[in-house]
C-alpha cells in the first residue's frame, strides 16, 4: 500500500435541458451519474445544465470533454425539433450526422419499418465515427463519439444506458469514504479537523451539519482512494471527536452514532 | 402588447459542493432556485456544480457573472476548512476579505460574545464592498458582490436567503408557461409541432413523454414572455392535438386532460 498516485479517471455531466432550468421537472440523473461514478472509481468534477441551445451545448461539450477523461450527455436525443444534442455534439467534433443503419434498424426491429416515420428516424442520426450505446427501454440508442457519452435525459433510459457503459468504461481506484457523527458544532471542530486535513492532503475531509437534529449534530466525512491514510485520518477524527466529546461530557448511545 | 423584446434578466446558479458531485447528497437547492427565478421573471440560463477547490470556484464565478444579469451560489459559506467560498469570490473580484464589522455583530447577538470562536468569526469575514444577505435561520449572514449572490448550501437556510433576496432583486417580464397533454407520442407530433415553432420563434415549444402512463401520453409545453404569442400558439398546438386525436379516433376524458 503505497501513496503514490494513480493517474486519476475524472468525469463531467451535462444535462440539456431547459426543462431542468425552467423548474418543471425536478433532476434526477446528477444524483444517478454521480453514484455510478462512484462505484467505477470515477472523480465526478463537474456538472452543468444548459439550455436546449446548439452554442450553449457546442461550448459546453468543447469545455468538459477537453477538461475530463470522460464528458456524459443526458437530454436531448429525442424525435422533436428541440432535441438537437445529436446536431451539438458532431458539430462540436466537426463531423457529420448522417442515418446510422444499425440505429435505424434497432428502431424498425422495435416499430415496424412502417411505422419508423421520418421524426422517429430522426433518432437513428448518430455522428460519424460513433459506436451506439445500447437503450433497453425504449429502443433509440444513445452514442459514444471520441470520449463523449451521450445519453437520454428520461431517467429510466439514463440508467439503462448507464448499465450499458458500466462494462465499456475504464474505472479508477475506488473511493473510500467513512463518516463520524460527532455531538458538537461545526465551529467547534473547525480547528481540529483543520488540522488533520492538513496532514493528509491526499484526502479530503468534509463536514456537514445535520439540521433540526437535537443535540445539535455534525456529520465528518473522510473521502480517499489511498486505504492506508484513509483509516489512519479516520483514527484522528475519531479521537478528535472522543475529545471533544469528553470536554463536553457527552456520551453518544448507539443508536445516535 | 407589443411583440418588442425587453432586455432580458438572466441568473446562473453554481454550486459548490463536493457532496452533490460524490453522491452523499442529493440536490435540492436547484428546483428551488428554478423555481424562484420563474416567480421573479428571470430566465435561469446555466447551473454549474463543481468542487471545493480554489480554481474551480474562481473560474466558474467568474465566468458566470460575466454572461448573466445575476449568479446565485450556494454552498461553502460554513466555518470549516472546506469552506472557501468567501476566499474564491473576493479573489475572483480582487477584493480583500476582512472580519465584516456587521457580520460579527448577527453572529455576537445570536452566539454570545464568548461564544464566537475564531472558527465562528471565519463567517463574518465579508468581502470588501459587500452587502449582507440575512439568515434568519442560523444567523451567519450570506453576502452579495457585485453581481454575485453567495448563500448557504443548506436548503432551509438558502431558501431564508432567497426570501431576503426576493424584494432586492429586479425582476423581468414573467415567463408564462401552457401545456398541452396529447394522447399520441412524441414521434407523430413532432413535424407538426416543429413547424408552430418556427412559426412563433419568441416562444420555447418542447414535448415531453410521460413514461408509464398508458395509452401513450406526451405532455407539449408552450413558454414565453409575450401573452399573445404564448396564447396563440397554445391554440395552435391544441388545435393540432385535436387533429391528431380525430385522425386516431381517440377521446379524452376530462381527468385524463
Amino acid at each position: 500500500m503505497s501513496n503514490a498516485p494513480s493517474e486519476p479517471i475524472t468525469a463531467a455531466l451535462l444535462i440539456i435541458g431547459d426543462e431542468i432550468l425552467s423548474g418543471r421537472t425536478r433532476d434526477k440523473n446528477i444524483g444517478t451519474v454521480a453514484g455510478f461514478c462512484g462505484v467505477m472509481g470515477i472523480a465526478l468534477r463537474e456538472v452543468r445544465v444548459v439550455t436546449d441551445e446548439m452554442d450553449a451545448i457546442i461550448r459546453a461539450v468543447n469545455a468538459l470533454r477537453a477538461e475530463n477523461t470522460y464528458l456524459f450527455t443526458t437530454g436531448g436525443i429525442g424525435p422533436t425539433h428541440d432535441d438537437i444534442t445529436a446536431d451539438a455534439v458532431s458539430r462540436a467534433f466537426g463531423v457529420e450526422l448522417p442515418i446510422n443503419d444499425e440505429a435505424r434498424k434497432i428502431l424498425e426491429d422495435r416499430y415496424g419499418t412502417v411505422d419508423v416515420s421520418p421524426e422517429r428516424l430522426r433518432m437513428a442520426r448518430i455522428p460519424v465515427g460513433a459506436s451506439l450505446i445500447n437503450n433497453s427501454v425504449s429502443g433509440a440508442p444513445g452514442f459514444i463519439l471520441g470520449n463523449v457519452h451521450v445519453m437520454a435525459g428520461v431517467p429510466k433510459i439514463m440508467e439503462a444506458m448507464l448499465e450499458d457503459l458500466a462494462t465499456r468504461l475504464k474505472g479508477g481506484a475506488k473511493m473510500l469514504s467513512r463518516s463520524v457523527d460527532c455531538a458538537v458544532g461545526e465551529s467547534t471542530i473547525a480547528a481540529g479537523l483543520g488540522a488533520i486535513q492538513e496532514e493528509f492532503p491526499q484526502l479530503k475531509l468534509g463536514s456537514y451539519p445535520q439540521m433540526g437534529r437535537q443535540p445539535i449534530f455534525t456529520q465528518l466525512v473522510i473521502r480517499g482512494t489511498d486505504e492506508t491514510a484513509v483509516e489512519a485520518a479516520t483514527a484522528r477524527v475519531r479521537a478528535l471527536v472522543d475529545e471533544m466529546h469528553e470536554a463536553k461530557n457527552i456520551k453518544l448511545s448507539k443508536d445516535q452514532v
